[in-house]
């Protein structure tokens, strides 16, 4: 079996927490500080930047400081290999799906013999 | 902030563990005994059968007991939440895009004016 690529479980990992998906959804109406992004939050900012490292770390999401302020935006390809792996799943059972829709056609049509 | 659905959060864990992510690539070949999963995995029968009760609390999953065996299939509308979930960040982030190049492309028409 081969083995899956590593950061596809980061991301997985990353994404299978409400906070951080959360984040992302904000994040997903344009960049913003690391304060601002808080504001709405019932956690710690220290809690948010936490929740960010690990975004980051995967390549959800990146952050750059200018001064005294983090802003924070979405890296737009950092879900392309989480969507590739479900899309290749789906698509291998629609193969199948289809398969076996061909399979009991064939058998229906020789019933009819 | 609306809350995400809970079951979002198990499927993304779910997933973010690369023998629970093998289990279902074996699975999409067809369906199969929880002796036969095991077989070509390098962990034991229980860390296996522990693997599969997470696939199927979140709907990845389906177990059947017949008898003395228990058989495994892939559930095939088990990823859609994800799916669905990624591609509505996908879709914001290209209509963000669309819109961006709009505005680039307004600036560089009243440039030449």
């Amino acid at each position: 079996m081969p083995q899956p690529k590593p950061d596809v479980d980061r991301i997985f990992h990353a994404l299978g927490d409400a906070t951080r998906r959360a984040l992302m959804e904000k994040l997903s109406d344009g960049s913003m500080s690391v304060s601002k992004l808080a504001e709405p939050l019932s956690i710690s900012l220290a809690a948010v930047v936490q929740h960010l490292q690990v975004l980051e770390e995967c390549g959800l999401v990146r952050t750059e400081k200018t001064g005294r302020v983090r802003t924070c935006r979405i890296e737009p390809t950092g879900l392309d290999a989480a969507a590739e792996w479900i899309s290749a799943r789906r698509s291998r059972w629609e193969q199948r799906l289809d398969l076996l829709g061909g399979l009991l056609a064939k058998e229906e049509d020789s019933s009819f013999l």
